[in-house]
């Protein structure tokens, strides 16, 4: 099984790709990198950019299941409309294209990698390359975010119950 | 000219399609209406639904632009996001769809319409209908707030320095 875990945001979305080994379920690095938009562009063309990165991705990984992270709320109310925004697409993309979308909340993610919704970014990136068996830290941080989304999938499709599918 | 209105939400987009005669500058309604996505759909299909109702409006009328309302936002962050994510799928859409995009924030479309930015729903239900030679109150309201948002545009787009255009 191939998923494509994303990390959201509108100057850099993070992407992972890894494949779950059926019989085995050890997970696989494929890919990861970030789709990034330039902050000159005007803010709708940075959306349609992410757009066509997402549509780029899936074409190319035709992953079984994207998943991505909600939104964590912080002060910053202008940052967030447009992470929002950026998100909006992201999911929208990954439904029409792929048709199979999962959502995980920040703590599903930690629990899920670490056993702890409390995990800091350290231990989260330390489980994730561990988990993956990769000799370095995946950069940018936004796609070891993203590898993470992935792997919270991997962790937690056999139990869907509190997950949406589409 | 061909311009085509939207007010962004996620449950009701409202949408108003109107033509600027270029020699009069008189307006006159060509359709209006709402892509409505039911309350019982999960999050992600609605906002899919949303984008194929805006490709489909694109295709069916050919605006020579789209204008779209920016969030104003008020206490309820979780609607907000909600609505921040179906804008971000709506003007994405546009810039694919239609390439020419024009924003507009709630007192831009006051002041264009009524010739105050305080004007209260009642005038602009009023002065829209009369800018437009309407009979009727159109309905829902949220097509009307779309005609309203396509007006601005007609009127404004002389004097685009304050627009951004894509």
């Amino acid at each position: 099984m191939i998923i494509l875990g994303i990390d959201p945001g509108y100057a850099i979305v993070g992407y992972g790709v890894i494949e779950k080994n059926d019989r085995t379920g050890k997970c696989s690095v494929i890919d990861y990198g970030a789709i990034e938009t330039d902050k000159d562009e005007a803010f709708p063309t940075r959306l349609a950019i992410i757009q066509d990165g997402m549509k780029e991705l899936i074409e190319k990984f035709k992953p079984d299941a994207v998943a991505v992270e909600e939104l964590f709320f912080n002060t910053n109310i202008t940052t967030g409309i447009a992470v929002a925004e950026a998100r909006g697409v992201i999911v929208c993309t990954a439904v029409q294209e792929c048709g199979r979308l999962f959502e995980y909340t920040p703590i599903q993610v930690k629990q899920a990698i670490t056993g702890t919704g409390r995990a800091d970014k350290k231990q989260m990136q330390y489980m994730t390359k561990m988990l993956l068996g990769l000799a370095k830290d995946p950069k940018p941080d936004d796609a070891a975010d993203a590898l993470a989304i992935a792997l919270t999938h991997a962790q937690t499709n056999n139990d869907l119950k509190n997950n949406s599918m589409f």
